[in-house]
């Protein structure tokens, strides 16, 4: 068995914490992959020197919170690597363990006992160029304070000709992130749905839409000499020109949880409280 | 080919359009049940007269807004009826024509030139009784101003013991009808989904929760001392009592409407905005 | 120095906090009016008795939560009889008083320590009849999923034409409470404003108004045959008419409360989260 | 009598309606000043040209907008000049002509047939310096995407520890503005409170506060090493660093409209349907 072990290096109580999650694996003699950055921050280790686009493993664990979560998957993606959070930041949706908890639950999935969660990504396609979201793409403007004027469709029919300060397209993982500030509906992840949610839309009845995940969305920019960029899962830009297309489909990749329990709305209620939210 | 026709009868325009169709349908010689309260009404037809619950019929035309056509499809809902509604209402989501277009609509129709598009219903479970949605369920207090203290599972998970106005359960049809107004999403018909929405809930960051259809949502009284009613449809109200649970699953039986067009989102722009509401 | 005593009866530690505020104060020779529901169910201190109705007092102590304060404000709003409130409820945004923290913050007042601050009260008429509110009027159906069609002026300006399940006319004081479920903002005690907001409106960009609170709210109910009803303050109800019209105006009356801190936001922050609101 | 007149130039209708009122007012002999751009503009009234921030008038025409409005008042905030706006933009809330009745209207206004009516203004402070709103000061980060973290005082008391998108604070004039997308209430002009408004709140049950306008609001950036920026009626922006405050108060100089007709509920109600909003 091959384990990676990522880490936010910003935060020194992540760092102590993965170092202690290295030699614990060590121990039980496990092949370990260390995040590049990891190491240098650390001072050793560097025989386990890798970095996270090469991580090539069974299992990886990452040390942070859903941002650590989300620059992970981005590498891993295509790769079905199940992908275990061990949370250090102030939610936490996507990640499975908190830091007290941490070894008997590394005992525990050491000893196979664990199930894998699916998670439906979406596919964004611009430019000829293809990425992929676990949470969620926001529209907006490049200019803050000044509107966004788009045409949103859903294979190829027109839903709404939007003017807002932006736009957001979450998978259900992405609904209990950025999405719900913004209004959008909490969906279960087992729903074959993605959410389209307007941030500030200019008319004031307009809703979040949830629509079906096998459809193809478009989204186009009207107004020219207007910039545009979308942001993917927070963690990279694109810049969005006058009439460009943005399409956004169901990815073929999954993200895969490493998850030692099945209750969805138990940890949607308990992150939401813990983290102040609501 | 067997024609039901069935209308709201409160408004002067729907019995005469009513009246209307039954002579243009009458003209191609196809045989026509009517409903008995019309032919009350209209003083004519009485050969043709038919409660709409021993309605047996090819397609079932009911005249007049939402209203009608739920009422109609509660006592059809066993029996696979394609459904065309013709809009005497404000905003008639459910219904297909515009007044103005009927005859030409019925045309299209006799000449087998639509499609039909089923729509998901909820199955509602209480006291050992079944019924039938095609929008939503609300649950609320008998008496109001009084909050309701609920607990909502889903698949016997907890997903929020709730302190609110009122619940609704909708399917996707609901969607845009009165679970709109409680702040719940658009969502595409093709989404194999319910929403619940809280009504005014206490916990101010309470949020809609679009969960799969196939789960089981079940909705327990936790106040003692206090009765609910569960209205359905808007058409028919069951009492609640303290402990009762309320279990909602998907119908096996299908709505079935006919369609002469395939756009949903058009439609749903189209009537929020012929009818004020957004 | 004449102190009445109030307290709900259906809590058993409201009534053994009240049984021990009146010893305390008898100790300390205060002449003491203690409500006669009170006296019956502790069956003691007859000689105290008094209904809520005659109380005539320098202070009046209410033990219970926002409920007790509201039914207590109705019977003594024209006596400028300053209220102290002791929280025995969940929230208790009017309350001022912990239970753990009576005893001293009693010595507190009786030593003149405190001060009081007035709160703006609603004044409704309707049919020759009038009546005070603390925190809100709601106008909703009778018949509960049905909509109200109403129609609301501002000093003669018509403001809109309502299609919605209920209207909420608060005070500041009523905003942190009902209002603030249906989606109200929360409105300073010092603003001279008062908040309309819609309940479920059918028309989804209807927004809550903060008009002025020296300005004449009229509501009239639009559609015939349907009755609708006003609750207020969450202890009385009106029965409404078609073309009836009610009244808002601000009353001649303040309610005044015994305050020892004058940090509104600071309460208002510890109410949300300790009641769970937010 | 002198008129100053101002337009916005990138809208064909615009130059040439303002051509037009010049050639009108000139006809009536009156003295006017015509913002120098819409001079270079047109190529001729050459003798006319005066910039903006030199205009002393005793009225100033601005054809436009609110954009067209608010850039205007910036310059003639401390001049008491009143302005009367033609409205060529979308929604126009703080215009009071439509482009049809220009000419009646103006007729009217030269027979001295109009009142002014006054709308309160914020005033913000900020290192050392001091400017006017009109509408709203918007608080975001610079870099779209990432979330603010502040501290919201009113009156040295805080308010709220606010982690939110942005941050709104409007005057009556501005909650029919970009307030309004962001959920904020209408709030009558004549109510004496500012709204304070967060966009996309982390925590889901942050509401809209009105206080009073008399009170000082205080804003502090509370993360380290992000900077913000200040947006002012949507024309100028001001950098916002770590620690920084920004104050605002009420400014002791009203904006003053010319207006023919009295009813601001009226005139909002079209102006939401006329613009597309509600």
């Amino acid at each position: 068995m091959r384990i990676g072990v990522v880490s936010r290096i910003d935060v020194e109580e992540s760092i102590k914490l993965t170092d202690k999650i290295v030699e614990f694996l060590l121990k039980r003699n496990i092949e370990i992959l260390l995040e590049n950055d990891v190491v240098d921050k650390l001072k050793k280790y560097e025989e386990l020197s890798c970095p996270l686009e090469e991580m090539e493993a069974d299992i990886i664990i990452a040390v942070g919170g859903d941002g650590t979560i989300l620059r992970t998957q981005r590498f891993i993606s295509s790769k079905k690597i199940p992908l275990l959070g061990i949370n250090m930041g102030t939610v936490g949706f996507l990640t499975e363990i908190d830091p007290e908890n941490t070894f008997e639950s590394l005992e525990q999935v050491l000893n196979d006992d664990f199930f894998q969660e699916t998670r439906t990504q979406l596919q964004i396609q611009h430019n000829q160029k293809q990425q992929t979201a676990l949470n969620e793409v926001v529209i907006m403007t490049r200019k803050p304070a000044k509107m966004l004027h788009i045409e949103i469709s859903v294979d190829e029919e027109v839903v709404e000709e939007l003017r807002a300060d932006g736009l957001i397209i979450a998978t259900p993982s992405g609904s209990t992130a950025y999405s719900m500030s913004a209004g959008g509906p909490i969906v279960d992840p087992r729903v074959g749905g993605f959410v389209i949610v307007p941030i500030c839309p200019f008319k004031l009845g307009s809703r979040p839409t949830v629509v079906p995940d096998n459809s193809e969305i478009k989204v186009k920019l009207l107004r020219e000499g207007k910039k545009a960029m979308a942001v993917i899962d927070g963690q990279s830009e694109e810049e969005i020109n006058y009439m460009d297309e943005i399409i956004f489909t169901k990815s073929e990749d999954h993200a895969i949880f490493v998850r030692l329990t099945k209750d969805f709305y138990r940890r949607v209620r308990e992150k939401l409280i813990k983290g102040g939210i609501c």
